[in-house]
């Protein structure tokens, strides 16, 4: 996608449809039949067995037990023998004669045909033991066949084989079996910006990441997977590539290309090759989805996009991978949560949306993540997915929701849930939560200072780093607690004091000295969002300073983290951004000095005791914290961890 | 445990303790540290690392974008130079000058800083466009590091990483990954009466099946196993093999003799080898494990029934296999479902019983299984597990109650749940369902043909076989409806007409005629469960008869299958027993017919169009029934999957 685009119309496909999901993986599979890479099938030994699928019904063998065997340790006696044995007429037998000793599993055979445990048998001597319970007819032994006869059905045909099973299997005389083959899924990434992992970048380069996940997918859902080289954007090298992988696989997924731009080929190529099943399904991120069959094999056009890209596998490939084995679809653990803000979507569209989660105050609370289509992390950060059905305008804060959960749900029960401002430190406290092996997460969400007051008063975070400057008294954070927290009863945790200011490119080319250069109309800004402290601070510096904010370039370019200002500056996107020093530190950009700010953890009392905000506590009295701020740079630390009243 | 018992109580550990589950995982997990172990980790490529777990937070090394990038295919522009441009004033561009084609995620360079996308763009010309819509700074451009700064934490400490992970590492520069080593876990088999495998199998021989299932546990669980050699009961043998395994492992299994028997030397080797921290746990199956410490690494024994095996892994080995890499336990799916029956346990101890689970007229109906420690097959037919609390005596019917789900809940709810009579043609009918693709699974709980229509008139079941002579008129099942269901719409769907009779060994050695051969006193028969069909046939026999059932030597030994009856003849434990002709015929046993009885399936009308029920009825008409039925022998089909009014 990276070389000359003419932009001449007849050469987009502007005409993908907008299939129904379920429609459209119903249309696809009924289509899709892979009765002869099925067929062949492998015998494998049962021990190698794990994971993989049966092709026929498998019936046991031989009887476990394969003898009548005794359940206890004890005594085997003769039941007939027994009859009037009571506490009354206790009767003393003799070894070899009327009894013998056995332990678990040992064999009963004729003469005997009832065991008695060893703790009511009465021992006189070596050769000599009296009982005075009743005996009756196989008491406590195991019949032959007790847990599996011979003959009986152990796991039926497209089974997957579970540890449980091997030991049913062998128990049931079974050494090998006869598995289906797995699903061999070829991938081709396309695309000529694409660069392998470890390759040096360079600007209009992309590394190719999605084909891995891709792999990694496929054989999480039991396929074998080959990566092909990358192929560039040329028509003829991408179908030759096509050909290949559809020769050697079951399957095939074409990495990128799938939408309607100039240089996008997939949907042109399996039109050529086989048939175009469908292009375009009305779901978001990944509507460009092609799906294709080539020489009766599924060829599948996924989008370039990372997120469309693990949303069209999870949707698509997924299915079509359990077909090939008789597999069940299974959407995995889902949980009810409350939503912590509006959501809206748009009724054309199937949408997932990526969602932060946690238990606060005795319920699930669910917050969305970045939308963008673009932002793998808010796959990896993700505590869960939510699907807002195509019709559904989307859903009102406090609705309750289904999540689809993406980490176990213990995990989920053991985070601790931070929304409010961003600082590096969240991710410093996180890992050492780690390091101290205990199983405690930190979950931080960035939406300002203000946003984190919002948050704590709706129920929706344990804590809430603030840090918000009181224009009139100077002071930090707790005006704030009385001014919107006046009925809540809340304290602040100490944190840290951080050295706020401008962040500058090294050597400062555009020699800026302070807030007043900021209105240079050459001088290029980058703020951060609304509600956030630092944009309060800056609002506060331009007003004290008399400067209009309307002078300012790119006051409305707005970045939710210090980090992401510290990039764009690095970037060269923008000449200054306002954010902490350990920001700049990171990025190796230099740094005018502001202020100093205190940026302090709103909570509210009854979740004081709460063990994860104890552990949190922990860390900001510990050593290890203050080492690992000290390294940062641009840290003070005052009593962090102490408790004070508003 | 084979060998000569010789009953001395000196030589038994008779004082296991009862400790709760809870507080001996706390106690164990608290004295282990596998700090040693878990510092030497590895560094993989990450492509490789899928499934392995950090042992370091990993921040990225590059941004993601790394450079400015179009986010649409369009053209970019410089967003200054567009001011005043709306509908009422659009402007031409000229290619090269004023803008320039893009294509999602080219390069977007000075002096351009934003994008419009190319449905807004109308092109007039190869080199002329014209656009009239406001365009804003960076508008359609996705910033350096969007989705992934420098520096930014990408997975933290101690997390497993999924696919979705190596896509965004791959994505931020990191190539490669340190990670923890997977706990290596040494499995060492032991007693005498072990054979491997596919070995000749004799009486009094038992194969080892268990430990083959804790190999597949523990690569489950992200471990590697190591299976030693089976050793016979022998202390020093024992001994030699724990002090390799050790020295070889991060953890050591054991598997059999940590009970209390004689020939159970766990608990005194890991004793004179380290330290028993627990031995003897209030689970049910499960109590006689031994948690131990040998050279500070643990070592477990596990009991030998497998059942009891497995629990005890579950409880046991997993949380421990999960702490060496810092890993949330986690117990997976679970379900609410109302029990179908009365579920008494012993207050002494937490009791894991095993499941069938069904969705039966909107909700989830749960029905125990076998609940001995030997039956692996409660295990792999199993739904879900209800573990039954330490100090609660049981439940009633009807109450609802929580399952651990074994199988994914899709599958649950694709199955047709089955109460009453056995015969082996429901085997058959589950493998025709999978092998016509049908992902609908058949559940039979066999309980007999009353325990059947109970089951229907509680609303437990989908359909209920059954074979129910009425004495009175000599005909089947239509009179019981009447009789049992008059207040329920339920219909019959025809079954098959059977041969039922006598099953005696090949030759018929004690030379039976007839059910007048039952009374002889040395003749040793097998009965059947009260409520089964087969029970009331042979009490209608034995009264035609003017026969003494308490002249029936064995009349109260009950076995629960035809299976498990020929079984009993086939091991010479009986010489007759009374049922189908297909069970004789596939244990290859002699049969005296008896006559011939309708084996139907009663269902409630409403559930009749129940697409699993539609299916289920298809299969009954099929002709690969009736072949599969030929084969099986003793069967005669009129009109199967007919529905009769009662």
């Amino acid at each position: 996608m990276n070389t000359e685009n003419t932009g001449k119309k007849d050469e987009r496909n502007l005409y993908l449809k907008n299939e129904d999901l379920d429609v459209a993986v119903a249309k696809y599979l009924a289509l899709l039949s892979f009765t002869e890479a099925q067929e062949k099938g492998r015998l494998l030994p049962v021990i190698e067995a794990q994971g993989w699928v049966t092709k026929e019904p498998v019936f046991a063998k031989i009887s476990s037990p394969y003898y009548n065997a005794s359940a206890m340790d004890g005594i085997c006696v003769e039941a007939m023998a027994m009859i009037g044995v009571d506490e009354r007429h206790p009767r003393t037998l003799t070894k070899g004669t009327d009894f013998n000793f056995v332990d678990t599993g040992d064999v009963i055979a004729d003469p005997y045909n009832a065991v008695v445990m060893i703790e009511d048998v009465m021992i006189k001597s070596d050769d000599e033991i009296s009982i005075n319970n009743p005996v009756s007819l196989w008491q406590n032994v195991r019949p032959i066949g007790e847990d599996i006869v011979a003959g009986e059905l152990i796991i039926p045909a497209y089974h997957q084989v579970r540890p449980i099973d091997l030991g049913a299997l062998l128990a049931g005389g079974i050494t090998e079996l006869e598995v289906m083959d797995k699903p061999r899924v070829g991938i081709i990434p396309t695309g000529t910006e694409l660069v392998e992992a470890g390759a040096a970048m360079a600007v209009g380069k992309i590394i190719d990441s999605n084909t891995h996940m891709f792999v990694g997918l496929v054989q999480e859902y039991g396929g074998v997977a080959k990566r092909y080289q990358t192929v560039r954007d040329d028509y003829e090298l991408i179908k030759s590539a096509i050909i290949k992988a559809v020769d050697e696989n079951d399957m095939v997924l074409i990495s990128a290309g799938s939408s309607a731009g100039t240089e996008d080929y997939t949907r042109k190529l399996i039109e050529e090759l086989g048939e175009v099943v469908v292009h375009g399904v009305a779901i978001k991120p990944g509507k460009p989805v092609v799906l294709g069959i080539v020489q009766g094999k599924p060829v599948i056009g996924i989008p370039g996009y990372p997120v469309s890209a693990y949303f069209v596998f999870e949707s698509f490939v997924k299915p079509v991978m359990l077909a090939f084995n008789h597999q069940t679809f299974t959407e995995g653990v889902t949980i009810k949560a409350v939503l912590s803000k509006r959501l809206m979507s748009s009724l054309k569209y199937l949408e997932f949306v990526r969602m932060k989660c946690g238990r606060v105050n005795q319920r699930f609370v669910a917050t969305p993540l970045d939308r963008g289509a673009g932002v793998t992390m808010s796959l990896v950060n993700a505590d869960g997915i939510l699907k807002i059905p195509k019709n559904v305008e989307g859903y009102e804060a406090g609705e309750e929701v289904e999540l689809i959960l993406m980490r176990p749900r213990e995990e989920i029960e053991n985070t601790l849930v931070s929304i409010g401002s961003h600082d590096v430190l969240m991710d410093m406290v996180a890992n050492i939560i780690h390091k101290n092996k205990q199983l405690v997460n930190l979950s931080s969400a960035h939406v300002g200072s203000l946003g984190g007051i919002m948050a704590i008063k709706k129920g929706e975070c344990h804590i809430a780093p603030i840090h918000l400057l009181d224009e009139e008294t100077g002071t930090y954070n707790l005006t704030y607690l009385k001014r919107y927290l006046a009925d809540e009863a809340v304290v602040l945790i100490k944190g840290v004091k951080r050295t706020q200011g401008m962040i500058i490119p090294k050597g400062n080319p555009q020699n800026i000295q302070g807030i007043a250069d900021l209105v240079r109309p050459e001088i290029r800004f980058v703020n951060r969002q609304r509600g956030s402290g630092t944009r309060v601070l800056l609002d506060y510096l331009l007003k004290t300073a008399q400067l209009d904010t309307n002078q300012v370039l790119g006051y409305s370019r707005e970045m939710n983290t210090h980090m992401m200002v510290a990039s764009a500056v690095k970037s060269g996107s923008c000449d200054v951004g306002i954010g902490v020093l350990s920001a700049a530190n990171m990025m190796a950009l230099d740094f005018i000095p502001i202020g100093e700010e205190a940026y302090d953890f709103v909570i509210l009392k009854e979740n004081l005791d709460d063990p994860r905000v104890q552990i949190f506590i922990q860390v900001l009295k510990s050593q290890e914290f203050k080492e690992a701020l000290k390294r940062l740079g641009g840290y003070e630390l005052e009593q962090p961890g102490e408790i004070v009243e508003p």
